[in-house]
C-alpha cells in the first residue's frame, strides 16, 4: 500500500493511493498515519480490505497539499558515509561501522513543501535518501530477518544539509543537519511488502533540472537489514521512528569548486524507484 | 512553581510541589506539563493562582512514582564540554563555540526510574547536567535577554553516556548518548521566576554514596543565555524541547586507569541547588 498524509501542516488526514492511482480518504478508518498504526496488525488488515473492497471515499487531489506520510515520528536517526560512491566523492575512507547522527522529528516537512536556506548559510546541500520507517520496536535485535521484520516500510527522504554548520563549527554533525525544513519526507509510505528489494532501488536528484545524484541502494556500505539491528544494539527503535540510510554520490560538496550549494530560488527535485517523487523550492530563512 | 508529573510511566499526571512541600493535582485544571503548557501564560497563571488559593487537591506522595516533569518532549539538544574544569579532565581544549549533540526525547525517564547498563558497555558513565526547558519558540535570537525569554524552566538531568559507543565506535557522540533511559530527569521542573541565577546553581552527584562531581553553573564556558541564543541560529527550539547544558568535572572518563565506570548495581545520586534530587540504581539492560 502507499500511505500518505494530506492537507494543512499540522492537520493533516491520512489517505491512501490505491492501484489506479485514485487518491482514497483514510480518515474514517484510523485517526492518522504514525507508529501507533504501523504497529497495529489488524488496523493495517481492515486498511488493506477496504482499499481491495473499493469503497473508501475519493479525495480530489488538485491543489491538495501533501504532508510528511508519517506522524508523530519520535526521531530520526541518519547514517553518513553509507555508499561507496559517497564516501570516495567526500574523500572519506569506507567507515568501518555505520556512521550514525541525528534529525530532530521537527525538522520533517511534506515533499513538496518550501525548504528554508538558514540565514547565514553559505553550504546548503542536497542529499537523496531512502528512508526505512520502524514499525515494530528494535531492541538488540540479532539477525538480519529479524531486523527487516521491524521495517513498516520506505520513503523518500531529503537529507538537506548545511555543510560550513555541520563541519567547520566544532563539535558533531548534528548542528548543520537540524535547521528548519531540512528532512522533507514522502509522497508516501510503501508498506514493505511492496518492496521486492531494498537493496534494487534506483535514486535520483536534480537541481534546476540538472540530473546530480544517480545512485542505487545496491551501492550502500551497510544494508537496510545491517543499519537496523546495528542501530538496535545502541538505542531501541519504536514504531514512527525514521532511519535516513544515507545518500549516493554526487552532493555538492563532493564537485570541484566553486561548489553549487543551493541559494534561494533554486528547485530540487528527488525520485526513488517506486516511491515517488518530491519538489522542493529553496527560500531564505 | 515546582511543576511535576506523577504516576505509572507513560500515564503520569499533572502536580505541583507547593511551598509548604505538599504534592497537589493539577489534572483538575491542566492536561499536562508540556509544550502546551508551559508556552501558555494564561494557563501558568491559572495554576498560580489556584497554588496560592490552596485549594487545590492534596496528594499522597507515598509510593508514587514521580515521572520526566516534561510530557511530549520534543528534542534534547546537548551541550558538550562546557565546563572548563571537564574540558581539562577529557584533555580537550575548551570549544571555541557549543558542541551540539543529541539524545532521543525517548532516553528520558523520571528521577528515580531504572538506569539499564547497555548489553556489552565497558564504560558506562556518569554526567549531572542542568536542563533547561523551552517555553516559547527560539529561532535566530539576538540578544541573551531574548533567548531567556524563551527558558520555561530548570530540572536536573542525568546525562548518562557509554564512552566507548561514544568515542570509540565511529562517527558522532549520538551513538554512545542514545541507549534507553539514558536521560533520567526531574523531579520537578523549577519555572525560571523562581530561580535567581542559573549562573550559579551548585551540582554534586554521588556513586554509591561518594561524592564524585561538585561543580558550578558558574563554571560553565557558555551561559544558559549564550547557548539558547546560539542553537537557535542552527535550529528552531520549541516549546516542550529540552537543552542539556553540559556536566562540570569528576566524571569517570576523567579519572585514573582503572576507571570507575557503573556496574548493574550502583547507585547515583545527584543533585542541583534548588531543583532537587535524584536517585538512580543500575541494572543489566
Amino acid at each position: 500500500m502507499k500511505l500518505l498524509r494530506v492537507g494543512p501542516a499540522g492537520a493533516e488526514r491520512p489517505a491512501l493511493l490505491d492501484d489506479g492511482g485514485t487518491l482514497r480518504d483514510l480518515s474514517g478508518l484510523v485517526p492518522d498515519v504514525d507508529g501507533a498504526l504501523l504497529a497495529d496488525d489488524a488496523a493495517l488488515d481492515r486498511v488493506r480490505a477496504a482499499a481491495a473492497s473499493g469503497e473508501l471515499p475519493a479525495l480530489d487531489a488538485a491543489g491538495l497539499r501533501v504532508g510528511a506520510p508519517v506522524g508523530r515520528i519520535g526521531k530520526v536517526v541518519c547514517i553518513g558515509l553509507n555508499y561507496h560512491d559517497h564516501a570516495a566523492e567526500t574523500g572519506a575512507e569506507p567507515p568501518a561501522e555505520p556512521v550514525v547522527f541525528f534529525k530532530a522529528a521537527d525538522t520533517v516537512v511534506g515533499p513538496h513543501d518550501t525548504v528554508l536556506v538558514p540565514r547565514g548559510s553559505q553550504k546548503t546541500d542536497w542529499e537523496v535518501e531512502l528512508a526505512v520507517v520502524i514499525g515494530r520496536t528494535a531492541r538488540y535485535v540479532e539477525s538480519h530477518e529479524a531486523a527487516l521484520a521491524c521495517v513498516a516500510g520506505y520513503a523518500v527522504a531529503h537529507d538537506v544539509s548545511e555543510r560550513e554548520f555541520q563541519i567547520e563549527r566544532g563539535g558533531t554533525w548534528d548542528k548543520g543537519k537540524n535547521c528548519e525544513t531540512f528532512n522533507p519526507l514522502g509522497p508516501w509510505l510503501v508498506t514493505a511488502d511492496e518492496v521486492a528489494d531494498p537493496q534494487a532501488l534506483g535514486l535520483r536528484l536534480w537541481v534546476n533540472g540538472e540530473l546530480k545524484q544517480n545512485g542505487s541502494t545496491a551501492d550502500q556500505i551497510f544494508s537496510v537489514a545491517e543499519v537496523v539491528r546495528y542501530v538496535s544494539q545502541f538505542m531501541t527503535l519504536y514504531p514512527g521512528d525514521v532511519i535516513n540510510t544515507g545518500t549516493p554520490a554526487g552532493v555538492a560538496m563532493g564537485q570541484p569548486e566553486p561548489k553549487p550549494y543551493l541559494r534561494a530560488g533554486d528547485v530540487v527535485e528527488l525520485e526513488i524507484d517506486g516511491l515517488g517523487r518530491q519538489r522542493q523550492e529553496l527560500k531564505p530563512a
